[in-house]
């Protein structure tokens, strides 16, 4: 079969789009012929080694996926060839990826793909929304009528977060870039703001009068010290990534209003809270309310570019690879033969 | 009646002993003779305005008290007069201090004495037993059998620290300065070490080879690194104070492995978290399972060199105060007239 993998660990130039075995199932495992995988940043930095976790070498690339199932593993009970599925935990903890044209999932890990939804979206918001769900529901234990401040909520997480607090019955305050505002209104927040206003915390606490109750910036870009600035005494601040700009974590003035950081990775995240993730995520799916900004689908050759667009920040949105599709076949919406 | 107490917040400098009116019970309150009193690193944040709570002004100093009911109001029940009782929440969000001959405390912040319990010692760890209690029963949710970090174990709250959590079947590692090691083991401590061991990382390791549960580092001095180097994967990290060498918190490494940094202060705790620490903080005072360095015994009058002591950081344990003793009556161990 084709794969996109890395003999071992490095940059993105060790990518190969080539032939490997096609994988066979544990008696716990399943074989998915695969249609559609996404990039997620984290993908990136499993390859280079950045975020360490065992892997099998050669490392086919890739964490999310969405196909068919060929074949069951004899004790898997829930699946049968032709189910329409999607996972979103490969290429991590010892297991193989899902840049590839077949791949082995744990059945603890595969789930249906509900009728008349677009495996496109399903596997764009795979990562996002899962990411989504343990923020609020497993680390923030967000209830209805909260208060949360999502920042980048133009990204693909960002976008996520809104959708699923929005759907919890929480207000949703999102700061965004101006030409992202209309796309984080759709998604269910109350109050967009620019990420540059001059007095940013300001602006949110009039949204806000008695403090947000939860802080996430998915972007990773915003000063702590405006998370400290808005968060209501015993409130929470989530992290999920740290980046250029965000500065000292003012801890003084943190933990004298019983504010406490809950930071978190999906790589770390059990089974079961993954599964309610997918459960929550295929009843929006169904519902429609979840997005994503697709920006580009390709064939697998060009796994290597995907990663070093990643890594140089140009990806404004979800760009799918589809393992089927010839080169030169550069938008590619069929299913896999 | 005579009391320390500033006329407005400032400097230890402000701090006068005087004469100030009894003050006279609301119906939910209760008139409280004061025996002793203990002198708080807290007290001296509130008096001097680095803590910011409501306060009525002139402001009588002091947050623990214990004592004799003289008076309740006639909402009141539980408690009669000549009940031998204690509390640790006066002196902020709205209340008078305790450092007078008379106090007057809400019912539902005032608790039993137990018979036979020194109430010098009770006093003494009014303060440092509660924080212990929300540290790691409100905060941390500590669960038997796990391994927790206490830095600072030789301090007034680490003592209490280790005490609380051995009692709840933790294992603890202490560290302290190599005079208070036999002090940390008689608390309940299973491993203690310097906190300045070149590799103190390392040391700790070797007895949590998984990595610690809850790290909570008492003294605020222990740099944040060492805290993110011995927490194991989803353990939690608290926050009580944060002092000079503490150095910046590695965020980054802390959120790739599901770790959670929970602030708090005592000031901000519920009634009803305060009311089950005193529960459990009398069931250890019967059991002869707390202790206290109670290193000075003096007059009200002494209260500013106190606090001024205490700002100096040249208190290594309690120092009581006895609004009834006479000047010059320097260790006074009777009961108020």
């Amino acid at each position: 079969m084709t794969a996109a993998y890395v003999p071992a660990l490095g940059p993105a130039e060790e990518i190969r789009v080539g032939e490997l075995p096609v994988p066979v199932p544990h008696p716990d495992e399943v074989l998915v012929t695969v249609e559609s995988v996404a990039v997620d940043r984290v993908d990136t930095l499993v390859r280079s080694g950045a975020y360490r976790t065992e892997v099998p070498l050669p490392l086919i690339l890739g964490r999310d996926l969405v196909g068919t199932v060929l074949e069951v593993g004899h004790a898997v009970h829930g699946f049968r060839p032709g189910d329409r599925v999607w996972s979103n935990s490969l290429g991590h903890d010892g297991r193989q990826g899902s840049f590839a044209q077949y791949a082995v999932v744990p059945a603890e890990r595969l789930y249906h793909l509900p009728d008349h939804v677009d495996p496109r979206l399903a596997v764009a918001v795979a990562h996002s929304a899962a990411t989504a769900y343990l923020a609020w529901f497993v680390h923030a234990k967000l209830r209805p009528a909260q208060t949360v401040l999502v920042g980048g909520g133009g990204g693909n997480v960002g976008t996520s977060a809104i959708e699923l607090a929005a759907r919890a019955g929480a207000t949703v305050i999102a700061t965004a870039r101006p030409d992202d505002h209309e796309r984080c209104t759709a998604a269910g927040a109350a109050a967009v703001l620019d990420y540059r206003a001059p007095d940013l915390a300001m602006a949110i606490r009039t949204h806000a009068p008695k403090g947000v109750d939860v802080v996430w910036d998915t972007s990773g870009h915003q000063p702590h010290e405006i998370s400290a600035e808005v968060v209501r005494p015993g409130g929470k601040i989530l992290v999920t990534a740290v980046r250029d700009g965000s500065g000292p974590v003012p801890l003084a003035e943190l933990y004298t209003r019983d504010v406490s950081i809950h930071g978190f990775v999906i790589s770390l995240a059990s089974v079961r809270d993954l599964t309610s993730a997918a459960a929550l995520i295929n009843r929006m799916l169904l519902e429609e309310r979840l997005s994503a900004r697709i920006i580009d689908e390709l064939p697998l050759a060009f796994a290597a570019d995907a990663h070093r667009q990643m890594e140089a920040g140009d990806l404004r949105g979800r760009l799918l690879l589809h393992p089927w599709a010839r080169e030169g076949e550069e938008v590619w919406t069929g299913r896999p033969s």
